[in-house]
């Protein structure tokens, strides 16, 4: 990957985060020696803690590792060019991205081995991939497809837009009141039938699902749906060609990695199984600490679902204490997930103190979010005042990253060290 | 205004909305001669109707002029300096701003009146207001103090980073239970004397609000608070010495412009009234057509909530068609509002189609949103297509806008004609 044009990107305080005056780049941020606890920065901000990122990079390769796991971590995450390095350096087998857009942000730093999970539709949109493909051969891209028209829709476009090689191609199977995918396996025949029509525009590389998005109740309905996925996969499968090197077999998410880890590794030299987590990288305070309650309650440890830690924190200021009870924080829908539980409040940090200092906030509520203001119940016992940092966790990684073009990476001591850029 | 940056940012395709191959620029995207409805852009894709936003823009001037009111129109709603810059060329008589890094974007696009409707806490935002204030005389900021402890905070900060004039601040008036804003005329007196104490910091310039915090029915508590505000602020200005221009009594929101228009007029010549509304720009499908139709039903017309058109259309693709029930469309949470109703599909554009072929999709919902998909229930009698283009309204602009960074401009053809950019 090439990150050049990255380090050299100039911010300044028209970027939520950075400070007056003047500018930096990501790769002289080090050298302002900013320091968050400092108030050096412009609050709200949110930021990485480098080695808690670290730590859930190591710990998520060796867990694919361990079950024999190819991995496409999930880059509509972060949309972060930085960390997609640091997930290919620690063995990651390429990226998955959701869309076109999001497919050339990897293609424009590097990224060589892509997979959109995702129906590719649009005639600007495959026009794009097409190109993409054509100006770099050592370029591998994988799409999904999931009926005949959308074989056809999207062969016609790769023809049009004059593609000079195949973009591979993975049946999706999905599941009857869930998202996409076919619904049965007559259904799946006519799909793989569509494709070999089109041998120059697409070349069939293996099977997909996507198992989260079942609740947190739904594990077995999980299993069902991946039990289903291989029994089917198997069939169609047989009735193919035998291939040079088995075909891909593909699932995704965080929540359920529990079976994941039960079911999949069974594939082993039938498939190449490929995972596609995103949110392991900063992990969260919510959806997934509760799906690692539910693993635990199995009898599962930290074999099933790697012990990941919180790597996101976003941070604020009290602005105004009202009515005794509430605290008026300086962020809001803009800055922080609402798609779920809101930010939980982690622990505050009066000006001039360091981390060590810092006072847990332990029954503190966001009760409330308006675009930039984040209504906090104070519990008892526990007196703020205008100007104390507040420190919250967030609880869907994707919804935090899309709300910051820039997010500090502090070490330890909440010193800058680098300044991620996302691409939404 | 010096927009000459933005005319000359690049964009390519990792950006939402913008095919492939090269770059382009906001002053010479209309060359391109791409149209929304020749597929020649990615989708999803976010787009601004310019002859509505012109409707908008001197729809809002003309109501602001027949009520005698000043208009700062809030910027947090687009965060776009090529909207300011309209609203300025309309009449406006200065941009609003939440927070110190929007009003770093006010000043770096060359706006010379801002009002940071919020208390601005934390040294370095603080400081980077000081340092913009310092570097051009002919910059005027103010912003909110609700608290004795705010006071001293902000003087405190302006002080140590050697501000070389004043900082104007605006009393704010809450509400027992809603936001920010003194609750008593006692804690607005005690907080007026705080100012006083550091003039070399503070200039008192006025009496400021909140009304949008109410929900839509809560109409008889917006007049009580309205009425309560003038009284209070009557009280108070009596006992300041009489300034040279008469002091500020501002006001915000696009809700309840009819209360604005009833109650608000009689303040003339006592204070200069300065309303804030930053959705007029966009208007919606959703939360303000929920407040005119309220509005009409109190026996009000177009003079009390001026007739506003809606101007932001989100399209995106039929992806897949399932159940026979669902289409799945490619936009999600990362593309449009979800903070209260989901986005509104208003009709559907088959390939090849003009806008005069297009069939509206009434009885259609969107009904689930995740991260890069939404799920639109099909109307009976109704059949969609891989590829189809869906048009959606939204229904809040503030949580619309800020999941765009480029916006194209189009004409009524749906020509691309400018691409307009968001700071967030």
């Amino acid at each position: 990957m090439d990150l050049g044009d990255i380090a050299r990107r100039s911010f300044d305080s028209t970027s939520k985060g950075i400070p007056s005056p003047g500018s930096v780049t990501p790769g002289s941020v080090a050298q302002k020696n900013w320091n968050l606890l400092n108030d050096d920065l412009h609050f709200p901000t949110m930021v990485l803690l480098d080695s808690v990122v670290e730590h859930n990079l190591k710990t998520m390769a060796k867990w694919c590792a361990a079950n024999g796991f190819l991995f496409a971590p999930h880059g509509k995450t972060t949309m972060c060019p930085q960390l997609y390095q640091r997930q290919l350096e620690v063995g990651a087998w390429g990226i998955t991205v959701a869309s076109a857009q999001q497919a050339m942000v990897a293609v424009k730093f590097g990224v060589k081995r892509i997979l959109i999970a995702n129906q590719l539709v649009g005639r600007a949109n495959i026009c794009s991939v097409a190109l993409a493909l054509g100006a770099d051969p050592g370029l591998e891209v994988h799409c999904i497809v999931d009926s005949v028209e959308g074989v056809q829709h999207l062969a016609g476009h790769l023809k049009e837009a004059g593609a000079l090689r195949p973009i591979k191609v993975l049946l999706e199977g999905g599941r009857e009141g869930w998202r996409t995918g076919v619904r049965s396996l007559e259904e799946g025949r006519q799909v793989l039938a569509a494709i070999r029509k089109h041998p120059a525009q697409l070349e069939f590389s293996g099977f997909e699902g996507y198992e989260g998005i079942a609740r947190l109740e739904e594990g077995a309905l999980v299993k069902e749906y991946l039990d289903t996925l291989i029994r089917d996969v198997d069939t169609l499968a047989k009735e193919l060609p035998k291939p040079a090197t088995p075909f891909l077999f593909s699932v995704g998410g965080t929540s359920f990695l529990d079976y994941q880890h039960e079911i999949l590794p069974s594939l082993k030299g039938r498939y190449q199984v490929v995972v596609r987590s995103g949110c392991y990288v900063t992990h969260d305070h919510g959806n997934y600490v509760a799906h690692i309650q539910r693993t635990h309650a199995r009898g599962m440890g930290d074999e099933a679902w790697p012990p990941l830690k919180q790597a996101l924190e976003l941070w604020s200021l009290v602005q105004s204490v009202r009515d005794g009870k509430t605290a008026i924080l300086t962020f809001g829908r803009r800055d922080a997930p609402h798609d779920g539980d809101l930010p939980l409040p982690l622990y505050v940090v009066r000006p001039g103190q360091s981390k060590r200092e810092a006072r847990k906030l332990e029954g503190a509520k966001v009760a409330k979010l308006n675009d930039q203001h984040a209504f906090m119940t104070i519990p008892p016992g526990v007196e703020l005042h205008v100007g104390d940092r507040v420190a919250c966790g967030i609880i869907h990684p994707c919804t935090a990253f899309d709300k910051w073009p820039v997010i500090p990476l502090v070490d330890d001591a909440y010193k800058v060290i680098d300044l991620y850029c996302t691409y939404f």
